[in-house]
Parts: structure tokens; sequence; C-alpha cells
């Protein structure tokens, strides 16, 4: 398109985010307006897109940082052909695709659900990664953010890893409006300050005025030639451009334009143009082939194994027997084990350096690209990307992630490297799996399962070694448990998970000696539960003690109850947990201090039964 | 002192963290010894500190932002009196304040705990800003970090917030010891890539040999007599130094040095020299003056109001009433209401703009100065700042964060927005205090009565208005319920909190038309819960149905449990709560969609009469 043509097509983008903010009776058209033009220019002349095939290999990908902007981009559907206009006008409205904030559940040319800030270049890195060093077809990233967004450290982490790896099929945009929710931004119109920081970075950078359309569009050339860098576009804009009575203005963020009629008027009336979206090249994604078969470790009964070292082994054999598998890891490799991958698969190893935001957008990015991502760090650190997390729920990625260094059991570390509020966090995301194996055997198989789910899938790992309690043929379907001790005069059950499961087991038989029989679980799929065999307990024995090297809240003894909450009879309760702060000692004193270990389950089931709680 | 004893400082400051690393059979000798230099010359010629009275207001303050060199800050308060050498050698050993990673829980001389890595700049950040704009004391704030933490967001999150702040006050040290705990960081010896980091988020830098103990002592003079700017000081320095076997070599990261003798006879064996620390300058930290009363904001019963609102006017409140109130925002006042705190105390209020991992950082950094702070945000993007709550948890900290737009009511805007999870997230921080309120007045005793507790406290808040249901007198204990409907011909008890307790009645309402009478409780107090007014509604009616805006996991639901774990029979429990992805529509339709509005409610409650489960 030319000049004028541009010009057109950016004020009618402008049009339709005003209608459709109108009809919505909310949304953000001032955060549309301004980056009107710079979505224009793309979109008419730069994007590669072919609308009718969004999983076209060879499609550009165009992530909406500022999510807000929703209207901006529905409105690009619009003039793409990919929408029609009474679909626009759906905007905000019960089941309509169109959300306040877009989501690839919803609509197939969106990559990554975004909303909360800083998160879409975090996403465009892995997904340029991708293009990289795993897809290898040579898709552009176009991410459009806003300034105010800067101030998000996960900005700076995305540009840390992208200058790095000389993303130079990534291309940021930022829309300097000047203007955040509240009021001025830091930097307010000073494109340097954005421009510097990128270049510290090691990007290339290019500063215009975001409403003169052949700047805009001599930018995009000039990105797209730029080689071994990353180029960010800081443009100058006005929030609400086009519009007298927002342009520019505090107090206009996030609602309609209060004359409607009277700024489509302003802004030249409603306008019909369609943009003939650049076709993408042919291209063909590159999966490694893997052997299809996959060949798990095996360990004998008894041997003293850490479930973080069968992890790694598992996903070292799980990347051989699978082309598709991906790891990650926040540059704790060494402990979480992710290293045995590295070794195997050195080629489909993400090395993130400890930035665990970037780190999981950076799976979510490459799983939207149709690849099996594996991270992992301390279970205590995944805390650090917990936004990031949930918000791949609402994109409905399909991403692993495995906390590693679970609980007071790490010993001598202290609190700050104890994964303690981990199973709270990771069960509160919807549609997530949360396993937690008890030895080496059973990690091996969930690591197989895991990767075969949908949505977030989480597996908590021990350091110590622990001993292997089943054989290397037994299953462990996701949802199931094992009874690990059983007996019809059993007392009560103990639920227990992970380290606590050999805990339990030391405690059953010093409890059997006295004549007191106890039932065992290993809850090692604590999301979903298995609601048969815990309802079968509760049955039989009348009492459920739960005893989990976890915070009291949100883990173990709150997992159980997903059995029990359709208004059933519920069996009595008792809970052991972690209710103190833990210091510095070995793994033995820490779980005697916690009140987590063997005698302490035993003193509980013999005070249950002194008091006639349980018969 | 002069060269010859700095340099002699430094080797015993290496081999005291030989010797504590050796007797504790863990620990990080390496990364303690890279830094020797830096620590012997900041102990013996710049610090102004009294480790007698580390209450001092005019103390310097030092963070080890790499609290995994403990060993080396151990032995400095050893060269400084403060510990002797006994303790020295109880490091890592249960019950010893010497823990694997510092914590103020322990040690009084310990501004924040560490061990998370990204965080001490962040919090050294808040106490800097304290010093400058609320305590108005001249200490300087000297924060070590590591080479490899330079990854995390947070660092450059914290630098953006320094650099715009001008806190001179404020000197970064990085040790850039060039590998990290599984190998080379990403930019090795390249002190530029730092420096010119820093520099572009407008800080002063100097780049120095950090083991050039006169070039150290030059780079503190120069940091302390630079003015308007915080200054990095990038330091080159060998993991290891001065121990030929571990020296600038992989794989010796978090390991006692394996000759242990040998070591300490190469660094010249042990010595016991001792530092007179400078005294601080006389100092009074001022604490603005406040009223003493508190005159919370009054609500007429059945007037709508959103309680976000009412949290605005009860901090505003809070503010006149105690000098030491501060608030803090992420880029979103007009929306939580800490606005209303903001007019009335321009100084007392800190915009963090969209980087709520810092205004956490902040807060714990100015409670550490004896502030107590306010920190604000949407619920949902708190999440951003899940690892930094932990930490604060683990500090001891006592700040409050508020959480605005619970919840599927917010409408529109859509799940990203929306806070689901934020529950279970708090709820699972040891020693936090959770609050959810329904109505204007009760949240504006709650704001009142959280800023006296300890730890971390929450406070959930909606979007949209309430009706107020509670007089401006009533009272509102921490760890309280109210009884809302109740007669002795209750049939269930149904649990809400926030935005369902008016559904709930509503429920009630239409339920009784049709001779069903249900108990109503509002559970304002998420944790602790009233777990007496809960037991006797489980003994009464036999059955709670628990209704909440949050995820089914981690939230009200659970939050139940907590009255009947120990043994004693439990009530029949029915959950309602979110169990699907929402998308956009109005704050009604999402309350319908997803199943926890009044006639859900009511649904529910007559399925379980006409199944017979409750009589």
């Amino acid at each position: 398109m030319n000049t004028g043509e541009l010009v057109d097509l950016g004020q009618q983008l402008r049009v339709d985010s005003v209608r459709a903010s109108a009809a919505a009776g909310s949304g953000h058209p001032t955060s549309s307006m301004s980056a009107a033009d710079l979505v224009a220019v793309l979109l008419a002349n730069h994007l590669r897109y072919d609308f009718e095939r969004p999983a076209h290999p060879g499609n550009d990908r165009l992530v909406l940082s500022k999510g807000h902007a929703s209207p901006l981009l529905y409105s690009a559907y619009k003039a793409a052909g990919a929408i029609d206009d009474e679909e626009l006008l759906t905007f905000r409205k019960l089941g309509s695709r169109l959300e306040g904030h877009p989501t690839p559940q919803r609509l197939p040319w969106v990559e990554t659900a975004t909303g909360s800030l800083g998160q879409g270049l975090p996403v465009g890195v892995g997904i340029a990664l991708s293009g990289k060093r795993l897809d290898r077809t040579d898709y552009r990233v176009w991410v459009l953010c806003g300034d105010s967004e800067m101030a998000e450290g996960s900005v700076w982490e995305a540009a840390e890893h992208a200058g790095y790896e000389h993303l130079d099929n990534l291309v940021v945009i930022v829309d300097v409006n000047r203007l955040g929710q509240r009021g001025p931004t830091r930097h307010g119109h000073d494109l340097d300050a954005y421009a510097r920081r990128f270049r510290a970075f090691d990007w290339h950078t290019i500063e215009i005025d975001g409403h003169d359309v052949d700047a805009v569009d001599r930018a995009y050339g000039e990105a797209l030639s730029t080689k071994g860098q990353p180029t960010a576009i800081i443009a100058r804009t006005l929030k609400g451009k086009g519009v007298q009575a927002v342009e520019d203005r505090e107090g206009k963020h996030g609602k309609p334009l209060p004359e409607a009629e009277e700024a489509i008027a302003e802004l030249g009336g409603p306008r019909d143009l369609t943009v003939r979206v650049q076709e993408p090249p042919a291209a063909r994604a590159l999966h490694s082939a893997g052997t299809g078969e996959i060949e798990l470790p095996r360990y004998d009964l008894g041997d003293e194994v850490a479930t973080r070292n069968a992890f790694g082994e598992a996903l070292a054999a799980l990347g051989t027997a699978r082309g598709d598998v991906v790891a990650l890891d926040g540059e704790v490799g060494d402990s979480t084990r992710a290293e045995y991958f590295a070794k195997e698969h050195p080629e489909r190893y993400f090395e993130c350096y400890i930035a665990e935001q970037q780190m999981v957008a950076t799976a979510v990015g490459m799983a939207a690209r149709g690849w099996v991502p594996f991270a992992t760090s301390f279970a205590a650190f995944l805390t650090r990307a917990h936004d990031f997390v949930r918000m791949a729920s609402i994109s409905g990625s399909g991403i692993n992630l495995v906390g590693s260094h679970a609980g007071v059991a790490i010993g001598e570390d202290g609190p700050s490297q104890m994964g303690l509020e981990d199973l709270a966090m990771m069960r509160a995301v919807h549609g997530s799996t949360v396993l937690y194996p008890c030895d080496a055997n059973q990690t091996a198989r969930l690591v197989a399962a895991m990767a075969g789910l949908e949505g977030i899938r989480y597996l908590r790992t021990s350091r110590g070694g622990s001993k292997v309690v089943y054989g290397p043929d037994e299953e462990f379907p996701v949802g199931g448990s094992k009874v690990l001790r059983s007996s019809d005069r059993d007392r009560l059950t103990v639920v227990a998970a992970g380290v606590t499961v050999h805990e339990a087991l030391a405690a059953a038989d010093a409890l059997e000696q006295d004549g007191i029989q106890v039932r065992v679980i290993d809850l090692y799929s604590v999301k979903p539960v298995d609601r048969a065999t815990l309802r079968q307990a509760a049955e039989d024995t009348g009492c459920l003690l739960t005893v989990e090297d976890h915070r009291r809240e949100g883990g173990i003894g709150d997992a159980v109850l997903d059995a029990f909450c359709d208004g059933r009879p519920v069996p009595r309760l008792v809970r052991l947990a972690v209710e103190t702060m833990p210091g510095s000692a070995s793994p033995a004193e820490e779980l005697r201090a916690a009140g987590i270990d063997a005698d302490s389950v035993a003193a509980a089931v013999r005070m249950l039964v002194e008091q006639a709680i349980v018969p």
C-alpha cells in the first residue's frame, strides 16, 4: 500500500476500534488508536500470514503484548478479512471470540494470551528462538508492546535473552504513547530512554514518529534487513490519536469514547478497506525424528535413587524417543538433572540462566510452535514465574514444569531453597496436573506420561536419595494412587506423597509392632486425585491422616478433599505438614523438626488411638 | 586500614569461609572467596555500622544479595567482633543463627532474607528510597550481588527504579566471578556488558579488578562522592580466589573445599584480625506524626459501595492517624483506589509503575526500616511477586498486600485480569493473614486491623459495588466470621466471602420462600478461620456448602477445613467455585456462568435436599 492508503487504513482501524468499544460499552480504544498506524503498515506491507491457515509453518507470528489494545487487533483481523463487521461488534460480549484481552483458546491467530503486561515480549522471544533453533523456518516474530510495560523486569529479562541469542527474526515495536493507565509513564516521550536500554542489551534500535506511515514502513524494512540482532522500533505516538477530545489526554484510559459518533466523523467516518496480507513463503517445520519407542531407565528395588536423578534420566530417554521434546533450565541443570538431557540432546536444550519468567515464557512460545517443553528449576524458584504459569493456563498452553528440591527434606540450604508452596500454586492453576513421585521407577513412568497430557503439567522432585519401592514395570496412571499397606484391620489411613511415603511406611512398620495396623496410600497424583481409592479408604478406616513436606495450605491435605466435596460423608481428617519456619539442619533433622518424619506419624497415630478418635 | 592490612583481612575472610564450610560439610566457600576483598575493604574503610546497635537509625545497610555467600558475611561479622569463632563454626547446624542463607529472623544485622537470587538489590532499593524520602537520614545502602543473578529481570526492574529516583545513597557491587552454579555465566568477565546495562538505566558505573584492594577502596570513595545517581561497581574477580585447586574452575560451586587444611595453608593460615568498624553518624529517623485516632469512613446500610473504594478511603484515614503508614502501587492506583491515599499523603505514596516485584521489594525494604507499607495491585498481578512474598515471609517482614479486581465478578476484562488464584497463593504463605471483605464498613475495619498485625497480611477487594450489609460500628475481629442468617431449622450452612456473600444471602431468601432454611456465614477472615463458628454450624446443620469467586483449590473451600483437621467428625462438604476458564461477559453473566451466583447456590441446595443428602 502507498502512503495515502496506509493513512486511510490506520484511520479505519481507529474507527473500528472506537466502534467495537462503543458497542461493548467498555474496552481500550485510546490505547488502540495510538498504535493504529503501526499495525496498518505492518498488516499491509510486511506481515506474511495466511489467515485461513494459521498453522502454516511459514506464517509470521504477531504478538499483542499490550493485550488491552485488543480492539485494534480485532479491527486488523477485520481488515484482513478474517472476521466480519458483525463479529467485530460482538466484542466483549458473552460467548464472543473477541475477548477483552485476546487468547489463543478462542482465536486461532493469537499466539499467546496477553493482558498481564510484560509477557508478550518474553513469549515472542520463545517463538523466535523456536524459529531459529528448532523449527528452522524463517518466519518473523512481531511483538507490539506498550510503553508502560517497559517497567516490568520481565521485559528486560526477555531483552537480555534475545540479544544474547542474536534473534534477528524478532522485532519489537514499542508504542510510546506517553500515558499509562493512571497518568504519565516514567519516561514520557523520551524515546531514547527506551532505545538506550535496548541497545545496552545488544539490540538494534530505530526511533520514529509512529504516526508517519512512511517512517514506520522504512523502519520495518530496516528491521527486516538487520542481521545478527533483534530490532526494537521505538515509536512516538499519541494515545487517542485523531480525536481531539481524548488525544494525548490523561484520564482517557480503558473507556469507550464519550461521543463515539462524533469521534468517528472526526476520523473521517467508517471505511471498508480490505488488506491482502502477503502469503507466507513455503515452509516445513523440522521436528527432529525420534525412535518412537521410549526406553525408560529401570531401577532395582531397594536401591537409593533421588527422584531428580530419575527425572533427568527419564527425560533424556524421552528425548530419544520423541523428537518434539525440548528442555529448558534456569542455570541449575546440574541440580535439577536437566543436564542429563542436555548431554544427550544438546540441540534441543536451552540454557535460560537465572531467569525463571523467561524460561517459562520460552516454553510457552515453543509449545505454541508445537514443541513439548520441559522447564526445570528448584520448586521454590518456580514461584518467580507464577504469573507466567497463570497466563499459560489462559493460553491453554501445554507445558511441563518440573520443580526439584521439594520441601524441608533438602536440609542445610534452608528455607529460601525449599519448595513449600509449590503444590498450592500449581494445584490452583486451571486444568493443571500435579504429580509428586516417591521413587525412581515411579518418576520415570510419570515423566513419560506427563508429556502426553494437555495443559500445565507439574512434577515435583526431591533432592535426596530415596529407596526404590516399586518395580520397573509397575504402572502409574495419572489420577491414580498406590495402596502400599492394607489389611482388614486398618484403623486409619496415612496418605503421603514423595519423601513422606517413606516416612509413612516406616511409621506403619513401627506401629504394626505395637499391633496397630494402618493403611498407607501413595498419592503420587496430587491432581487429579484418586477419588475411588480415597473413598474406599474412608469407608474402610474412617480417618485419613495426611503427611506432607509442604505448607498446610493447598497441598496433599487439601487435595484429598477433592474426593469428598459432593455431599457424601467425609472421613475424619488429621494433617501433618510444615507449620514452622525451618532453618538449616540435616534432612533428617528437618523432617523431625517439621513433625513429618516417621516418628511424628507414628506418634500422631498413637495419640488418635489413645484418644479413641480412631478405633 | 592500609593496603597490606586490607589484603590480610581479605585472606582472613577467605580462610574463615573455608573453615565454616568445612565444619558444616556444605556451603559456598568459592562464592565467598571471590568477594572477600570487596567485603574486606568495605568493612574496614567505608561501612558505618554499630554492631551493638543494629537498630541505630544512622547505620549503613548491607544486603548480601548473593545470599549463598553467607560464609563470607559471617566471617565479616566475626572480624567485626559481632560473633566469635565458636559460633562461626556452627554454620548450617541445627539451631545455629548462621543459616545457609542469612535471615533477619535470626540475625539482627541482616536486613532481608536472601537466597532467591535477584532479590537483594530490589529490597536494597526499597531501603535506599526509605532513607531518601521517609527516614531522611543519610545512611548508605550497600548491596553485594553475584553476576549470575544479573539475568533476573527483577535486577533491572530495581535498576530502573533506583536510576529514576536518583538514589545516590545506593551502591551495588557486582562480584563478576564469571562462573555460575553449573558453568560460565552469559557474559563471563565482560565487565562492560554489565556496566553498559546499568548506565542505560541512568546509573554511575565503575569497573575494577575486585582483588586490587586499592582500586576497590578508590571505587567506594568515588561511589560515595557521586551525587544524583546510584553507583554500580562492576568488579572482576575469580571464584575460589587464592586456592589453586578451585580458583576460576568449573564444578566447584556450593561445595566445601576438598582439602580444607591445605587450602587454609595456601591462604596463609588462620588470622585473627579485628576490624573497628566506623561508628554511624548521629541520626534520628523521622516518622511523620499522626493524629493517633483513626476516623474510619462510615457507610450507610443499603448503599452500593465497592470494597476497593472503602479500602482507599480507609487507607487514607489510616494514613492520617498513623504517620508510619506508607502506600505503594503498581500504576493502577486509580483502580485499586490507592490514589485516595496519594491525594491525602503524597509524601508517603510511592508510584512503582508496572513492576510488582519491585513494589513488593520496596515494601519489604521500608518495613525493614520500621514503616508500615500497603502495596496494591490487581490480585491477579500480585502473582508476579510470588517469590518476593515468599522471601518476605522468610524475612518475617510485616507488609500489607491488597489485591483488587478479585474473581470473575470483574466482568468484561476477562481472565487475564481476574484474581482467581490469589487466595491459594496467600494462604500458603507462612504466618500470613488473609482477609476478604464483602462490604464497605467491614473493609474499613479490616484495613485498620491489618495494619497492626505481624507478617504478611493480604486483603482481597472487589471491583464492583456491593450493598452495605453491616453498620459502621460493627466489629470484625481477625479470625472471626459473621453469621448472617440462622435459625434452629437450618438444613445446611452456606459459607461465603466477598461477592458471594451477597449471592448467598439472595439464595437464602429465595430458599426461605420454598420453606428451606439455610444458615449463611460470611467468612471474611479466610486465614485464620473462625473454627468455633464453623464447628457450631457443622454440629447444627451437618453440611457446609462453600461458594467462592476463586479456583476450587486453595481458597474458601479448603480454608474451612482448617476447623476440622484434628480428628473430630467432619461435616458433609459441597463446593461451588470457578471451575471453567471464563471469557468476557458482564459481572452477572460471569457469576452465573461460573455457577457461583444466587441461583446456582439455591439450585445446589435444592438438589441436596431432593437427594436427601441434607434433611
